[in-house]
């Protein structure tokens, strides 16, 4: 193995290190779905997820019970995993009493024919995975294992091409760099497989000659000694016979493919089952696309489902893959024919069977072992990351942690699992696994990981998007601006709910509050009354007109309740008129009159015809024990993980500044306060989630009617998509229609507090939305 | 003559004075349309006013010819005057080589069966009209007048009700209050006539009974001597007998229509051509509503169209009435019975025959002119006044102007016109008259009398409506927020182009200038490609980038041009590019870096699928003679009427404030320069018409293929009004698409500009809207 030192030269003179260090990234990985005994099962694709030939993230791989989760390209592997983690957690919570089974090996099998293949309503593909059942038995089918989809920075590639003066053109250019790349990973992906593999323990009910031929810890725990990758074996999923195709150029790779399946040895050219796969832009008509636009990107395909991490792979070892890949870019150039292709093959062999103690096949003559060979590589890659990042301590970390499990194999990812698996059993211990990732998936499955930023209810939009197959991108991500796309279908959405259902004028209308209660009052329905002054003089001429009603006077904008006069009885004085407006005055150029509305304020969300959610929300709070002080309430409170700050979590976190300082003031009240037990004490007057109030789902309690007022009011502006606030005074009464008034329409409602209330359901709000831009599923 | 003096002192106590002053006002006016030679036109009502039957603004009376403008209700005289002003200069602009006749006697008449009914396609209303026609003759049916409706401020009336402490329902006392003021109006209705009448002339071609019982100045002008209004005599629009209906209560006076009816006498109960109408609130089956809720408003009829006037009345006309509305509540209530009403026709004739010499007929036994009981009835006004409003100088004013008419009977408008019709003709006075007040319309049609604190585009879009029959109503005046209303169909407007038709999503794309360029560049749209920048070393990191192309490098707020370098040709220096940074970065935080488009910009105003108008923006400029300097070039520029402030008018005044001597500083010129005849002077870098920059209606010289590119531009933001701006570099060039570039797509298109450019024509933006709001017409 030998760095090719002109080229890294090259690219340390040229200044080009930052971009060698870039790439695209993508993940795909299987799982198989299992019920709560390990037991694979029998149940369909869950129809959350779509249309399975059409949802590019989540899939069927062969098996119906196989589901397949599919980032898109990313340019980090920090997105790419987040992603990876979100797809997974979406999976997960949308299995009822299912879990993904967290091992590249199956779980617990029924017989061959009882397991289901994944019916794709194609006859092409229905027929190709009968053949493959046929060919291969379900059971070696069920294996699963991560790809890891990987192309260097375009940047990199064009200096690179405009840097070596070839004469070939880019894309040939392009063809034949990743080909060296590829064979290089060929010859050297024993060691990918050493640091990767971890399925060394399998099921009783796995292929009977397998099981036949190893050994077991207990009745349905069997392994092979020294394999940690049963995936990667000859009982793993691999061509029947050892196939040969040339990776000297594209033309020949294709032309070797298209022979075999001319001469039946494969079903099709993707049935041929490499470690790496040369990959164009397009997945459909791979070979054309091949042809036609070259390669595209690699898929490294020998990386074993990890049991120890939640997602089955660890970023650690996505950013030791990568700079494995750099390093296959950046050796001589060696030939890699037949004998080439067998002396890998034997590598591979020898690890797989003997383990990292294996022998090397190789140009040395006297006696190496895999461990000496593998030191060797890591060496190289020590001397080219010396080259191109002096200083990169997690760099350096890795490849030390890769030196001391090539040198103490009780220390790799399948030896820690083959131990464990021993002190309980295969099943119990990825059963353990898989219950404690779906907690994990509960407890952080609000967040889509990697778009923390965008506010909480575009999260969940974007989840629910991609739970169903929508495509998205993002438009402007500090404005939370998607573009949401099925097929021909195009949506842009800001901020989950302004979207292309409400029009320009609905907008406006619910904008403007003095519009918004013309439109409502014209459609009959109830909104405070009132007059908006300037002047004391006016005001005080209205005496006359109000002096009998229930009204509120207030500033225009209030702070702490401070300079509100509220009425609530009539037939008040002049003089108490009067004084209340100078009151209100002084506070305020502008003082609102309006009519005094009692009861309690609900927010319905009204989505389409239908009201999908109602919450009460109480104002920022704390319930006392008689022990502490309302600083130590607060703090309290505000360990919930679900509490946050700007719209990214289901809560806010409460605050004690000024405003509750004031308020708590005006209570007679400071933070250091000790409420008795059960004393609520409110720390704001409004009751706005974004200043901590809790919102309490009441979808189910508010009666019926309400809701239809909700929808009434909604129609009247024309929204698709608002929050009705609505004020009741005594839901239960039916005798008057006075007991009600809406307060508000805001154009763009959270929905995250109606999928994550401080009480109450998820209203799954988010679904409704892709319900009405997309159809329901 | 008396005042109520109870009923005045208690006015006065309650401080109800200003409600007493207050009141509901419209108008309706009939103007026949003639040629250009003041004959009878005999072309169908125009098509732009839409169904005649529906639009409650601009219908047909009689005679196809005879338009009938209509008002809303105001509370104030000024806006009801203000509104028909502007129905009538919209009437005005849209007949072609016709004008409006403004007098209330007919223009040169064809014979009597060759002039057109009005078609209602309505076999009732037809018929009506054949049998009206068959009745009174067509000709009669061809006189014109104003009607002039009130109504007394509600508040006063509930005090009033209150205050009085009847025993009747409120409904039956405002009943008897009206009637009341309209049996006063019907004894004195003589002095209304004496002071509006207008009609003294009249043409040869008129009724032949009444050109041959009068006199003549030429062979075309007869006259009646001491005749002040033809309309109000026989020989005018009257019931051919006289008619005696009972004003004692609601109930009598629809018994005794009804049994006029019935004995044939009356065709319908609005055959009864009484000077006063008692009306209810809804017009349709007047007689039932008129027991069921009410009298809701009075409507006096004797009003001649006055042709010193282009509206036909003067404010100070609709304010004596007022005062004489007033007066007429204040009276002590007087018998008025067959014999009264005998007595008050008696009177009315005697003013039409004798003039205001003639005799004075009721109780006093001596003989009285009617200038002494006229002058007697001023009295009792100012007394009235002096006690509700004393020192109120424009009403002081209308009761000394009443008073020089009526002791100067030369001085009243039908003398006046008597006068000038003797100096030329009937004919050429009335003509001259219909020419001036069109070009009057012509110079102040753009706006909206009534409406100029809206903006112009707004302005303009309530006219269109209301031209062609669609209500509107005001949501919020200060944000141009309308409501327009067309049978069932009710549509929001905002600013006149955000409206129902663009959704939500539609504008925030067009919002965000980075989301803009996304969307367009996804439907393979030119935008200028182009980086931001927020610190000085990414941006030289991308020197190799761009080293070859044409850039700007630019603050994102730009100010008089500085800190912007343009590489127009590639291949510049690191250095240079250094430099541009360093001075972009001078002046803001964030630094654009855009691709050189070079060309001129064009606005295209995209409706529907349609480019409505295409306009180059110049930048503010002057055009020198070689005598005098910029500030009086700029001087004289913003006389045009047609610049003003604030998007009121359809082009702005230029400035010279600091922003354009630092724009001529740069220049080398300040504004004392004197630039050469035919020498451009640009103030400002930008072309914007807020700034005072000229608009070029080029809608016509544009190639199809570039509004095609805008309408494709539009259509990718999902937009139905949008304003799309676009570089073209070379408008002629065929052969490379990238001569154009589009920069901005505005969701607030500016429709005045396109109406009223600068130089070109007025491509009816307003119109457009309407079309695809309501439908074409």
């Amino acid at each position: 193995m030998k760095v090719n030192r002109d080229l890294l030269q090259w690219v340390v003179k040229q200044n080009l290190q930052e971009e060698l260090l870039r790439g695209n990234f993508g993940l795909e990985k299987e799982n198989i779905r299992v019920d709560g005994n390990g037991m694979l099962a029998l149940t369909p694709h869950p129809k959350a997820f779509g249309n399975k030939m059409e949802n590019p993230y989540i899939r069927t791989d062969f098996s119906e019970s196989q589901i397949e989760m599919i980032t898109p390209v990313f340019q980090t592997i920090s997105e790419t995993y987040d992603f990876m983690e979100t797809l997974h957690d979406i999976v997960t919570l949308e299995l009822e009493e299912e879990y993904l089974w967290p091992s590249s090996n199956p779980p617990v099998l029924p017989k061959d024919e009882e397991i289901p293949i994944a019916l794709m309503s194609d006859p092409v593909e229905d027929q190709y995975r009968m053949q493959l059942a046929e060919k291969y038995g379900r059971k070696r089918q069920l294996m699963s294992g991560i790809h890891y989809n990987f192309s260097f920075h375009e940047g990199l590639l064009k200096k690179l091409y405009e840097g070596l003066h070839t004469d070939s053109s880019y894309k040939d250019f392009k063809n034949q760099l990743y080909l060296k790349v590829a064979r290089n990973l060929l010859r050297y992906r024993w060691l990918l497989v050493y640091l990767t593999g971890a399925s060394p323990v399998f099921n009783k009910t796995y292929l009977e000659q397998c099981v036949q031929l190893s050994d077991h810890f207990d009745d349905e725990s069997y392994f092979f000694p020294n394999m940690n990758s049963l995936r990667n074996s000859i009982c793993g999923y691999r061509n029947q016979k050892p196939i040969y195709v040339s990776f000297d150029s594209v033309e020949t790779y294709v032309r070797d493919l298209q022979s075999l399946v001319q001469a039946g040895e494969l079903l099709s050219a993707r049935e041929y089952y490499s470690s790496v796969r040369i990959k164009p832009a397009k997945g459909k008509d791979f070979i054309n696309s091949l042809l036609q636009d070259g390669i595209a990107y690699l898929e490294l395909r020998m990386i074993d489902l990890n049991p120890l991490y939640k997602v089955g792979i660890s970023k650690d070892i996505m950013q030791f893959i990568h700079l494995f890949l750099i390093l296959m870019l950046l050796l001589e150039d060696e030939p890699f024919g037949e004998i080439e292709q067998n002396l890998a093959d034997q590598n591979h062999e020898s690890l797989i069977m003997d383990g990292i103690q294996g022998k090397w096949f190789g140009a040395e003559e006297h006696f190496i072992t895999l461990v000496e060979r593998a030191l060797g590589v890591l060496e190289t890659m020590e001397e080219m990351l010396q080259v191109i990042t002096p200083d990169h301590e997690s760099f350096t970390r890795l490849l030390e942690q890769a030196k001391q499990i090539i040198q103490h194999s009780e220390l790799n990812f399948a030896s820690i699992v083959k131990a464990a698996t021993q002190q309980s059993s295969y099943l119990a211990y990825h059963m353990d696994k898989a219950k404690q990732y779906a907690e994990e998936s509960k407890a952080s499955g609000y967040k889509f990981l990697g778009y923390e930023d965008l506010e909480l209810s575009t999260q969940l939009l974007l989840k629910a998007a991609l739970k169903r197959g929508i495509r998205f991108e993002m438009l402007d991500r500090e404005e939370n601006f998607i573009l949401l796309q099925k097929g021909d279908h195009t949506e842009y959405v800001k901020q989950a709910t302004k979207t292309s259902l409400d029009s320009y004028s609905t907008v406006l209308i619910m904008e403007n509050k003095v519009v918004t209660k013309k439109v409502l009052e014209r459609q009959g329905i109830r909104v405070p009354q009132g007059r908006v002054y300037s002047d004391l003089n006016t005001a005080l001429g209205d005496y006359e007109m109000f002096r009998d009603q229930t009204i509120v006077i207030k500033p225009k904008s209030t702070n702490f309740g401070l300079g509100i006069t509220i009425f609530a009885a009539g037939g008040f004085s002049r003089g108490d008129f009067q004084k209340a407006f100078e009151m209100a005055f002084a506070h305020d150029k502008t003082v609102l009159l309006e009519e005094f509305i009692s009861g309690k304020e609900y927010r319905f969300l009204v989505m389409g015809d239908e009201v999908v959610g109602v919450l009460h929300r109480v104002p920022a709070n704390v319930v006392g024990n008689g022990l502490h002080t309302i600083e130590q309430l607060v703090a309290d409170k505000n360990k919930d993980p679900l509490r946050g700050k700007g719209y990214k979590t289901p809560l806010e976190r409460l605050q004690l500044g000024e405003a509750e300082e004031m308020f708590l003031k005006h209570q007679g009240k400071d933070r250091s306060y000790v409420p008795g037990a059960g004393e609520t004490v409110y720390l704001r007057e409004n009751s706005n989630i974004s200043t901590g109030g809790d919102s309490i789902d009441l979808t189910d309690e508010i009666p019926d009617r309400y809701k239809r007022i909700a929808v009434k009011a909604a129609k009247a502006a024309g929204a698709t998509f608002c929050g009705v606030d609505m004020m009741i005074n005594d839901m239960e009464k039916y005798a008057s229609d006075r007991n009600y008034s809406i307060i508000e329409i805001n154009f763009n409602p959270a929905i995250h507090i109606h999928c994550f209330p401080f009480k109450g359901t998820n209203r799954k709000a988010d679904e409704k939305i892709l319900d009405l831009l997309f159809g329901k599923l």
